[in-house]
């Protein structure tokens, strides 16, 4: 890509507001020179921040706006509020060919509501997914989707395969990576129907990816696969009781150091590897979950992100819009459709 | 309840076989004085183990058999061996009356498929749910069902949060427990019309509870419900995942541990602490999951419990003898049936 990506930033959006957005955004400059933003919001909280950013500063595009959404608005307001949000101009630049991408850090659902409406799924893609980043003991696994869908069909989850391969590919820089379905078991009987169906029609499929069947629960962490396929109501359940789980078992480990002297002075001399481990599973630093499917990238931030987490969503845009992402979604579904020829039933009985 | 609890074991089960099951019975013993013993599996090996347990040994009945359901059957092959079984005999035993409920440490797919099948549903209840306790930053929650069934309606979802506060009342020992279903958002938007139905269904009933609403992945370790009702499916991806993501952290802190001379020292101070979070996790002291919903008591433990483990699965299964927890859950179903006047639409609409 020989044009500049050009990044629409909801800057209102978010815990922190404009001091993390525009801060993000300096530090993204940083890292990569070439990337242009367009900054939505109040001008005078925009410019204030900028006095701060001169990289931004210098050649962003600010367009006011009184409007926000707020995390406590009924979704009825939201899509009624949109057009004047901070949030919905965001998404609108991207819809107009203003922008490649638009990252935001505000309410997951408005966003969702605002990207699918604003944009519509690409030729070929019937839903969209949120797409992110997961740690594990070996490297990060892509996981979708994350709530975007509550109920999947078989085709809906060999799209999401064909979506969360891709973005692998851009954002794990993989070749071809490992891609499984989540299940409640490994061998082929267990599951719904859909699951059985979208499983024969991946391992019929010549696809740049290595389809490896089912995965449970209890295996995303170790990070055997690259991406975890599942409908938007599980892969949420999973998402979330493993960010859980992850802080529960650190506020045991802290209550459990607080509970002698002795494992206090231990913690004191362990702290510089407790610190490792934190950052390991730091929500910051896998920041910037995808929309996939649609019409335009829009990236989803933390809203608590710090402006490092802000940047690492800002980076995701970036390397998806270079990579051309939706490109390679298309191709791959299009070779998809081409070889199949016989209908999935006869497929899956060879 | 004045006669004295049989439990049926199935003593091949697991992975520790009869040295396991048999010594854990013997534990049970010292706790519960009054629980009498049923074994089932290879005479020559129950009789090895029992001259080490001499409570258990004196009253024990062994009731031989050289069959057994093994981790590789298949499905087919399962329900086929089942009669010869030893976890087939145990599950008989209380099919028969001859025990109050069979504890086994066996594939739990195949003691479902046998415990079903064996056993049938209670009346008023039209699919059993496999419960458990998990570990909190309060106390114990129970969860269910865990994997009996993959799709679920709005029905069968009320049925599994009665069962489930009665097993809280037993267990737990808590008057009116807080149950939730599990979901993608706390709002009463959220999810699948199945989990909006059983809302407003639990919302109108009179029942041993406080009904909570929904509550979301992230929230189950922090401990704020006492109940968390879901599908097989969401059940059994939450569980797993939060047992992988109690690993993943525990993993990850041992290597954290290991990076550097200060923090092996570190760790070696606060090895006690370390060994108290350890223990807060560990699956043998959250041990025994139970099929609820059927014409008779079936427990499940770990495959791969200690000894104490499993004597913890058959505690709750004398618990759960005792307390006549197939009695409360008629009693609350008959209860919440009786003040079901209205159709569910028009309830949920006052």
């Amino acid at each position: 890509m020989t044009v500049a990506p050009v990044i629409a930033l909801d800057v209102m959006g978010g815990d922190g507001g404009p001091a993390v957005t525009i801060a993000a955004a300096e530090i993204a400059r940083t890292r990569h020179p070439e990337i242009r933003f367009r900054l939505y919001g109040r001008e005078d909280a925009i410019r204030a921040e900028l006095a701060k950013a001169p990289l931004v500063a210098r050649d962003a595009v600010v367009v006011h706006t009184d409007g926000e959404i707020l995390g406590t608005d009924k979704p009825s307001q939201v899509l009624r509020r949109a057009r004047q949000s901070s949030m919905g101009l965001a998404v609108d630049a991207v819809k107009a060919g203003e922008a490649h991408a638009a990252v935001s850090a505000g309410n997951t659902g408005a966003l969702m509501a605002i990207a699918k409406l604003g944009l519509r799924t690409m030729p070929g893609i019937d839903r969209p997914a949120l797409a992110a980043l997961l740690p594990t003991a070996k490297n990060d696994s892509v996981m979708l989707d994350l709530g975007a869908n509550a109920e999947c069909d078989s085709e809906n989850l060999v799209q999401f395969a064909v979506m969360g391969a891709a973005f692998a590919r851009t954002v794990l820089g993989l070749a071809t990576p490992r891609v499984a379905l989540l299940n409640i078991g490994e061998e082929d009987l267990k599951g719904t129907d859909e699951l059985k169906h979208a499983a024969a029609l991946l391992r019929s499929a010549d696809l740049p990816m290595q389809f490896a069947g089912f995965v449970e629960g209890d295996k995303i962490g170790r990070g055997d696969v690259d991406v975890i396929v599942s409908d938007g109501f599980s892969g949420n359940i999973a998402l979330k009781t493993a960010e859980g789980t992850a802080r529960l078992v650190v506020e045991l480990l802290t209550r459990a150091f607080k509970s002698s002297i002795f494992s206090m002075f231990g913690f004191f001399m362990s702290r510089g590897a407790l610190r490792s481990l934190r950052s390991h599973l730091d929500p910051n630093a896998h920041n910037g979950a995808v929309f996939l499917g649609l019409n335009g990238l829009v990236v989803k931030s933390h809203g608590g992100a710090t402006a490092q987490g802000f940047a690492n969503a800002i980076r995701v845009a970036h390397d998806l819009v270079v990579d051309d992402i939706a490109h390679r979604i298309r191709e791959d579904l299009d070779n998809f459709q081409a070889h199949r020829t016989a209908p999935p039933a006869v497929q899956a009985a060879q």
